[in-house]
């Protein structure tokens, strides 16, 4: 009988490293995790985390193949196999992650950010299938993104290209302070976070009443601001118009950069589906020059929430040598 | 003896259609032009355009052997080999010319738009020989860009990537009004025009003396206000600042976009050098992200602003087998 090939999609998180044993049509075969906050030293954290992998590939016998390494890390640098300050990681400074798995492996080990790994995953398992020219826009308590041009991701020339988050939509000091420094980065509009400052800025100014009045800045998320949204809480609806303009003005920037055949939209925020979609369409068409107007689809991803970050990591594998 | 080759690079305007026949090293060994606003008709034109290359060529005997036509025009939509709804020119709607091109020829044909065809120019006769991932920005009149990728232009899924000068710089429906339709272009803050229109907002606010005060908004163009700005004029120069400043601001989300080794800033308003370089270097490194900064290079294009538009398009055929 012969093996089946399976890559190996890891997802490093603050609090979490989650990995998956993956097939070529996604299916996730075995998986486990670590806790990424119990490792001080990234080699001892890498020597735990390939030991479990071992064990986990062992449980599938024979039939399995392990045909390498795909790691999906904030701050991953995919020309480099580094992570390079990652302020919510235990390691700090550049950290020469595939180096250091390769001590173990001399199987391919590609890393890159979280966003670009959702974007070769759509590609390799979900919406994407197919096309050449696409972007992957993640929303979380941050907003990633991942660029493929022409069925490559795009890396740039220091391996960080694609990074929408940290572009200004409202330059100037009178600006919403960014996690990264500076100010009005459109992360600090559209994302969960941002979508709780809006709310906020929308019920100071407004007299209308709410559910949402009764809830501080710290209790509020996304999913509660869905919820009251859902019920018809007028200021929750005007929080998510908000959100959504926001993105699609700067998803008409997106499109003047690279023409993209669709942009797709994934994480907690996109799960909001029309409340966030059409107000991101409405505005991206009326932003666009008319050469574009009509022609780039926006869709939700197809890569289910739960696994899309060990799918992603994994499909690194399935479409790159690098190492 | 061995035949040279030679490429026809063609660059259609809304006046004249210049072409040069070019080696592979760049040397432009014949060229001649015919009036663009003499033929209403495209077939007439690709005839007669056709024609007096072909006596060209002729005239450089038997050595020369054309390889193929690079033809840079405004709207030129690379993938499809058309001119689509290009305002300044005699034929509307979508022009199929390199299909027409085809009734002459069964040579390769390229069809892009200048910018692009500047780009590629840069990465095949001047500064980025040898850059995988760099921008190229032309300051004409207009505000044209092409991006290349992995040594590739990108031209997206409709052929009409790397515009950012429909991108809009200050959102918002009491700004200045672009060509495009549309309030706030980066092309009406970062072009020719664009620094004459905030010459005028700056002499309309200050009371500083200035030279330019005697010129009308017709007679006043980018030549003027830089002459001013060399002999120390204080409304020129701050003019050129806030129009590097504009530009600079832009670049850093060109940089988060695309992560370039370099970025090239090309006509009539890169010639003013520091005047506008040092403002649009200093925002742009501003209003970076601090994994990109002090790691783009800004520099002046390497081609001759003379025969860029020629070298650009011609070089399309040397790097590209798209008809």
């Amino acid at each position: 009988m012969a093996k089946k090939e399976v890559a190996a999609g890891i997802d490093i998180g603050g609090t979490n490293t989650v990995f998956g044993l993956v097939d070529r049509e996604g299916n996730i075969l075995g998986e486990d995790r670590i806790k990424t906050t119990h490792y001080d030293e990234i080699e001892v954290f890498v020597a735990a985390l390939y030991e479990k992998i071992q064990v986990t590939l062992q449980k599938l016998g024979n039939g399995a193949d392990l045909i390498g390494y795909g790691i999906g890390t904030p701050m991953g640098n995919i020309n480099k196999g580094t992570i390079e300050y990652a302020a919510g990681l235990p390691w700090k400074g550049i950290v020469p992650l595939a180096e250091i798995f390769h001590r173990h492996t001399d199987l391919p080990v590609v890393v890159t950010n979280d966003a670009n790994a959702a974007a070769v995953g759509e590609m390799v398992y979900g919406g994407a299938k197919g096309m050449k020219n696409f972007v992957v826009i993640t929303l979380g308590t941050g907003l990633g993104s991942g660029f493929v041009i022409d069925g490559k991701l795009v890396y740039g020339h220091d391996g960080f290209a694609g990074e929408i988050g940290h572009t200004a939509i409202r330059p100037g000091p009178s600006n919403r302070d960014c996690g990264c420094g500076r100010k009005g980065c459109l992360e600090t509009y559209v994302s969960a976070t941002g979508l709780k400052r809006s709310l906020l800025k929308i019920m100071a100014d407004s007299n209308e009443p709410s559910e949402l009045r009764k809830f501080s800045f710290d209790e509020l998320d996304a999913e509660i601001i869905h919820d009251a949204a859902k019920r018809g809480d007028y200021l929750a609806k005007r929080a998510f118009k908000h959100t959504g303009q926001m993105l699609g003005f700067k998803l008409a920037d997106v499109v003047a950069h690279t023409n993209p055949e669709a942009i797709f939209l994934f994480g907690g925020l996109a799960l909001a589906k029309d409340l966030i979609f059409e107000p991101a369409k409405e505005y991206m068409e009326e932003n666009l020059l008319s050469i574009y107007k009509g022609k780039v689809k926006l869709l939700p991803s197809e890569l289910s929430t739960h696994n899309a970050a060990v799918l992603g990591a994994s499909s690194l594998i399935w479409t790159n040598n690098k190492s």
